[in-house]
């Protein structure tokens, strides 16, 4: 089954690899055209999924990311129609010499192949995975959840209609339509076919990926982002990125979960966070000098220095120094993004140079590691691995780059 | 016992990323003059090496990789000082701009951390690897086989002395001493610790690596390289270029391993080709067609065609068109080099954009697929993934890129 899908994903990627980007920027087109066209059999599907869904007892968050409506369907074409306005990754040359004996070598950034995507319950992942793998000249296995199921069929049934419309392989989308646990791992494991797979969905997912898959893997991983407010910082400005950094958007990778402070600010800082934090309903765990200065806080435990809370709750701790800040998110931290607040230049470039993860953030709010905040437009994913790619994943993510050589005739 | 090594080792790192390039570079240096030094010592534990390796049996081609004397010592020295003048690759910004909110961001090179190499009996090992590790600013854990432990642990005991002398830590080189399969396996499994696994030996201990390693590595695979032999071709110059590529150093990856010949200029270039190998002793194996024109050929099987012989052997096949060229290589090529001779320039462009390698080699031989030729200096190895990097591992693969960012209190 897999290696049916894979060899046809496999052939449909030699017809991408070889098209042009007017063509893939124009099948982008034809998708949102197509989606916009089909918007009432896709709502018509998704009332089915929700259907069932509820009948299994599925409520609140869950229902609310599985639905969707004219206005969803309509942002899916809008956020296509997006991804063909990016510039094109495909044929970037990004580097070119001359050898010794006259070899002329060019470094041009090519499709990987075949790209795989597991994701959960939000159908608007099928348009935008599609979209994302289509633009930069990949073929796409997609695997959905199966509550899901109906919805992402229609979506991506438009989509292969579109891709056949403007000339380019149905191939190069495939929906895998066995949502079972066997199926996903399957896909995990499709090392013939599969160059990359992408995992879009909370920690269970991560979990199954690290422990089954053997194709190569990004993985979006957890984000426990702290901010700290060093010695030489703004108190002013802190307290806005502290606040932003929690309360924009809790229950993303990139808000923060622990606010370190300064020993010599924390006198003047912490209580004024804590009222502002408070304010906007964050329930705070403090250690112990933080707690004297705030005793409405509960205690914090080593568990909440490795928790991403996800949610209204920040851990607080006071340091006596810089390295004892570093020393806490070299132990802590997970790779993702870490900020500092301070105007001693000296502090910030130690900061810097010591902290080993993806984004650091230098007096800015931890919420700006985006693919959309960096202006690579859609993000495809945020990679807290060291290899491939570190960080927002912009379409550049889904190409690697490989050496022409052209020669005549020489040997050594 | 492996965290605790680990352990060290990330420790080193935390040291070695914020060290200077000159500091590293005068690393280098020292390490250089502390082999040279030590020849006596090298040597004289290598021949403890040797007599045993010999007493067990061991013959041959093993025995001269194992065997280290004064000028294979001066040769080590010499790579490592190439090593320190080649272009610092830590801190190299790779992309600078603006968000729209004014905050500033860079795109750096960085250390990856701690890497690991798992190396045969050749113990000129230690110290390229170790030099390339160092001049990135990775901490390593060097694993080389039992025959040469002795001989490796004079050669990192000198280069750890070095690296004190020099002021960097010397738990930036270690060697773990155990040399059984389980010592191995528990640095292939060591997630906490090890950001790079990179294998360096033959076809067995890659399958050990693909078998058991946890983290994360980059493949050095084999190399079922072919030379395509198109209509269009300059026949003189294609007969240079498949003698190079096949006899140049048959026993190594970039050497050719399969002739395809379009049928149009078979009869001319068969019979000479096969001539000019046969003279140089090597054995053909040819299809039908092939052996019809030169009939001293073997018959060629399904097995010649993806095999990797490494010897002076060769496949033969005359193929219909440049279309039949292309199936035969995404079939059977591994994505290491592929090359097509040819001056129809339509002809090589379509090769080009259908072969899906790491290395595409127009009219030259595909022994220019090395860190060398390429002018990268000494490499690690030879990507023959997708992910992370492609083709000669110089030392920017060993690091990684990512984002810093300045700004003056923005929030999103």
């Amino acid at each position: 089954m897999i290696d049916e899908i894979g060899r046809r994903a496999r052939n449909a990627s030699y017809g991408l690899r070889q098209s042009t980007g007017a063509a893939r920027r124009g099948a982008l087109l034809e998708m949102a055209e197509g989606l916009t066209a089909a918007v009432g059999e896709i709502v018509e599907a998704n009332a089915a999924d929700m259907g069932q869904a509820k009948e299994e007892g599925i409520t609140g968050a869950l229902i609310d990311r599985l639905r969707l409506d004219q206005k969803r369907v309509a942002a899916m074409a809008a956020g296509l129609r997006s991804v063909a306005a990016l510039p094109d990754p495909v044929g970037r040359e990004t580097g070119g010499w001359s050898l010794y004996n006259g070899v002329r070598l060019h470094r041009v950034r090519v499709p990987l192949g075949v790209v795989a995507v597991i994701y959960e319950a939000r159908p608007n992942v099928t348009a935008d995975a599609a979209g994302l793998c289509m633009m930069s000249g990949n073929a796409v296995i997609l695997r959905g959840s199966s509550y899901a199921l109906r919805s992402n069929m229609a979506i991506a049934g438009t989509i292969r209609d579109s891709l056949s419309r403007a000339g380019l392989p149905a191939d190069g989308v495939q929906l895998l339509e066995d949502t079972t646990r066997d199926g996903a791992k399957a896909l995990m494991q499709a090392t013939d076919w599969v160059d990359l797979l992408v995992p879009r969905g909370g920690p269970g997912l991560i979990a199954a990926v690290q422990a089954d898959a053997t194709v190569p893997t990004v993985i979006d991983g957890a984000g426990n982002c702290h901010v700290y407010v060093d010695a030489g910082a703004d108190l002013d400005k802190a307290l806005g990125i502290v606040v932003n950094a929690k309360v924009h958007r809790p229950g993303v990778c990139n808000a923060a979960e622990t606010l370190l402070v300064h020993e010599a600010v924390a006198e003047k800082f912490v209580a004024e966070a804590a009222r502002a934090l408070m304010a906007e309903g964050v329930e705070l765990r403090g250690d112990d000098r933080a707690r004297e200065l705030v005793p409405e806080m509960k205690p914090a435990t080593e568990v909440d220095w490795a928790t991403e809370y996800l949610d209204l709750v920040m851990a607080v701790r006071v340091l006596p120094d810089l390295d004892s800040a570093i020393d806490h998110v070299r132990q802590y931290g997970t790779g993702h993004t870490e900020a500092i607040v301070t105007d001693d230049r000296v502090a910030a470039d130690r900061f810097v140079a010591a902290v080993d993860t993806a984004v650091v953030v230098v007096n800015a709010s931890t919420r700006f590691t985006d693919g959309e905040e960096f202006g690579f437009g859609a993000e495809i994913g945020n990679s807290t691995q060291k290899l491939h790619v570190r960080g927002p994943m912009g379409l550049e993510s889904l190409t690697s780059e490989r050496y022409v050589l052209y020669g005549d005739g020489q040997v050594r």
